[in-house]
């Protein structure tokens, strides 16, 4: 991961003006649009104030019209998508899936985000393109053709530990034990029985267990990548909530952390436009809906080494997926990274 | 903690028969009774073939009638309550006000089972009164005259833990990481703004943050004395559903399980009527409406000590609070330990 | 219908300890088991003191073993069941489907409820069986070899009207307008989209519209037999909830109800154990997990004619389905009609 | 009520660039900004391009800072609002105590949107200003000092029931049966027992019944001054969610509606920005956080007169209550009427 680039300038008024003016809309493509991040991105596609949406491509629910972001949205059937029409592609297909339609739509000349796994730091085709958490990784993403946009657990995480790993503050070989929670979006909206609202509601569980999760590898990847050579546990549980991801991360420290212990992450996010520093443990419902991470950090009483909880909420279909997609293609296009997102 | 005393023996149907018919029901009353926990002691009293309700007190809500285990329940002002009446008396007041109450009780003659945190582990008056973990200490708890019911957090978290700690399996010196989560009983049914219904659907959030959670004292206290010197880290979550409580456990082993990793859990709750080994990580609904802990096992993935996730769900107002207090109280009252519970 | 039977006596405690003393148990089958009926039908016979399982059928998930009732309980396919071993068979099959099981079933020698919507009135196989609206025709169906298990929604209505229906007391010729609201576990556990969590939870709305429902049938035939000439229309809700119906019924009377508005209930129920008239609307939370119809009337201010709300609450899987089927076996097994259910 | 005028005309590009390049925006003031309908105004002021929060008020809660659409937002005692520094002031106040205060900012020279039910038609102070139910009332609105916004259940019933009766199309005399469901949000954010997650999660309830509630009297009154001759019966209901109503309304026709049965809407509603017209039942989903009303008609088959199901959905924050104002105050301002509003 390269030194990072600096944080966006804002946008100003006359800016935002300037760009909503644009006589021509730069259109764009989703692949997998029925599914909860695709249909997220084709709302944010419609909301975005210099993007069009050329195609929505669905298997089963090809020809269907739904409502997405105030506008009718009909899913065509992968073949009917003209690739070549659109500029860039989101790729919201699934893991597998997904790295022959990316390399089909790079043919056809467009840029992509592919949403998946497959592209990755720790995953197959890992390498081939920028990792896509944006606040890390500006430098590469600015200008990039492909970019590998990470999983929603990992960018909560890894938000979250940056400031600790960039600064050495991390016991050398020490766990760093995450227990996440999800809400149900995360699963997707194919029919399971286990995800019914019978099923779900008033219910909680892990799942995922024993260190398994997909999104280890990139985690665990990109914390090397880093510098951190800790060991990461991660346990992942099913919240009877529809959206929302909330990280609670337990960090032996280094050394303590002398003065305001958020001090690591106000020198690393000061001018972030989408990471908050609050001083209560975030809530889902403070970042639902919105394309931020909100982090929140303490020390633990009572330990003989110094240790801190760090939490760290996200919106799993915005910043944890669709809304970190379209940062990202924003920056790929040379459009300001904020436009068309709900902060 | 003594040496624990053997599981007890199942209750035959002649035995049950036996007991269902005895003539005379032994009357029992409920210091505030009129909170979630109280209401369940209630019902599960109205439901016990032995006991009969004496009288149930409440503040706020004296003189209000509540249809309670299928039976209209009237809560009386507290100095009207007879407390000599009642042989033993469930103590649900709130920490702090509970010790007062208990002391009367017991100077009019009642036994008494005291679910506030007053005389636990840990707190003010710890000592004088053996502490209600049942499975834990069942040799101090028959016959006993007065009993300190463990925290619900407390139940879920040190069951789980107890067969390692008596294996000397944890680490010394490392750091045991329990998230845990709960339902929203859990805080009580005072009416608080933010435990409304438009606060608490679709959020989740971490509470009394940074290691300082009430329970710890309990938890700290009685794991010390069961040998293990490690550091408890213990970060506490609400969930957006009415009952049960999920412990998520993650341990440093001092050296791996050889075999069945379930394999001390199984030495150590072989015939435990209200402890479950769970092959799947265990689910709320697993648990709910039933006075069982489900317990979970398994080795974490790629770490270079050997780990554990322990996994440990409960009914916070039943294993955790009303349910574990009618355990206790059956074994006070030398009845058959699972009399009048759901498991 | 027939002039009602009276309700049964109570069960005192001598009768249940001799019924739980029985030395031989019933055998009973379900067929269609793994659906949410079905599994409440299992959890009921598990804890019936005078049946047992001999059997519980599943296509899909056959061999599949759950957790019902605190028994492990394992699923056969279709072919697999003997028939001949049960004394009566629950048929929780599809509508369609039931009818050619019930035959078969019928052949081997067992006693049948159908809880399928084939043998209710206004079906396509009425006059089959007597309909097992229990309150309203028990004369037929004690030691009938055949019962028509009524629908969730025709529960909780005919037993809110039939009183008034009885009586007269509803204006011929006017419209009965019944809005119902149900939670998802009324649609059944087979896997579909509209049903997932992510798309029911912090949703409501209507279904079925236009008065097509299809309980109306049998509501229609069996207000007809009672003697009513009424427009019935229904339109039913979905709600974010498990389980659980609530029916609310705007009535326009023949001619005011003089004195006590609930009289003409209290006289048509005064002994029955599953009936109960309460003086505040009925909430879900009254009746879930109880096999009872709670019903509350009001008069409606400021209308020409005289108008009344009637409003009733069944827990759609037991007064609704499993346990009013159990209600019906027991008397078709000469068992007391409260035996084993949940009041 | 007035014969209607034209709807809107829609804004096109350049007039929103117009009005958001405004260099002074309008100062408006919040009265009772504390409770869900005052934050949501506050959210909608931030959010809007042409005005700005002057003030917010709260009695309980002042000086509280919380964050209401991205902006943190201070509430000050109401002696400490400067009413005169406001150009408009909108009430969120309770009933009753609305009236005086609305007085005091008339007098401080600030026009007034009132969203309690003193000024509203067949209320105490009926007649003191124009009925702000938007679509049927605009030519009053635009340009009025004081304005009386309508109740939730109010606007999404009178909006479905207008074009009805405007065409003398329900049969005189009939009744009007109105089930209506609102999410708990419409009861309000002061702490209750019976609102707490712990009651409501997984409860169906009604409430208010008898036709007694508050909405009824502007309800009579707007459907009579519409020149229907009907008796309407309303039955409110708490469902378990955050946000939302679904009015669903039986209607006894005059006369069939030959041809298409939504034609009567379509002719009232043609060029409304804020009233859709829909061919399935609206879901709460579909309006949630959107400042429409959602309609959709069907006749009811196999009734002896003609009659109609109206399904008619809102967020009861927004078009019940905040985004109605603000559409109001857009008019009363001379503002397109959709500015700032999410449609």
């Amino acid at each position: 991961m390269q030194k990072r680039s600096p944080a966006p300038p804002g946008i100003d008024g006359a800016a935002l003006h300037h760009y909503a003016l644009r006589v021509n809309r730069i259109p764009v493509g989703v692949l997998g649009a029925s599914g909860y991040a695709g249909r997220e991105l084709c709302a944010l596609i419609h909301g975005h104030p210099c993007l069009e949406l050329a195609f929505a491509t669905a298997n089963d629910q090809r020809g269907a019209t739904v409502r997405l972001g105030g506008r009718d949205t009909t899913f065509v059937a992968p073949d009917d998508a003209a690739l070549g029409s659109a500029e860039l592609v989101f790729s919201a297909l699934p893991h597998g899936a997904s790295y022959e339609s990316v390399g089909r739509a790079r043919d056809a000349g467009a840029r992509v985000v592919d949403l998946s796994a497959d592209l990755r730091p720790g995953n197959e085709h890992a390498g081939s393109a920028p990792y896509g958490l944006t606040e890390l990784n500006r430098g590469q993403i600015v200008g990039a053709d492909l970019v590998a946009n990470p999983g929603c657990y990992a960018t909560s995480i890894l938000l979250a530990l940056a400031p600790l790993v960039e600064r050495d503050l991390i016991a050398p070989g020490s766990a760093v034990v995450t227990d996440a929670a999800s809400g149900v979006s995360g699963a997707g909206n194919a029919p399971k029985r286990e995800l019914l609202f019978g099923e779900v509601s008033e219910d909680y569980r892990a799942y995922g267990t024993g260190n398994v999760h997909r999104h280890l590898k990139e985690m665990r990847a990109t914390v090397a990548e880093l510098g951190a050579d800790v060991d990461l546990v991660f346990t992942p549980h099913l919240l009877p909530v529809a959206r929302g991801i909330l990280a609670s991360i337990t960090v032996t420290l280094a050394r303590p952390i002398d003065g305001d212990v958020l001090g690591p992450w106000r020198d690393a996010y000061a001018a972030e436009p989408f990471i908050e520093l609050a001083k209560e443990p975030p809530a889902l419902r403070d970042v639902v809906r919105r394309n931020v991470t909100r982090i929140h950090v303490e020390p633990l009483a009572g330990t003989r080494r110094p240790m801190l909880l760090v939490l760290s909420a996200i919106d799993n279909l915005l910043k944890g997926a669709a809304g970190q997609a379209v940062q990202n293609a924003n920056l790929m296009l040379s459009l300001p990274e904020t436009l068309g997102l709900p902060a």
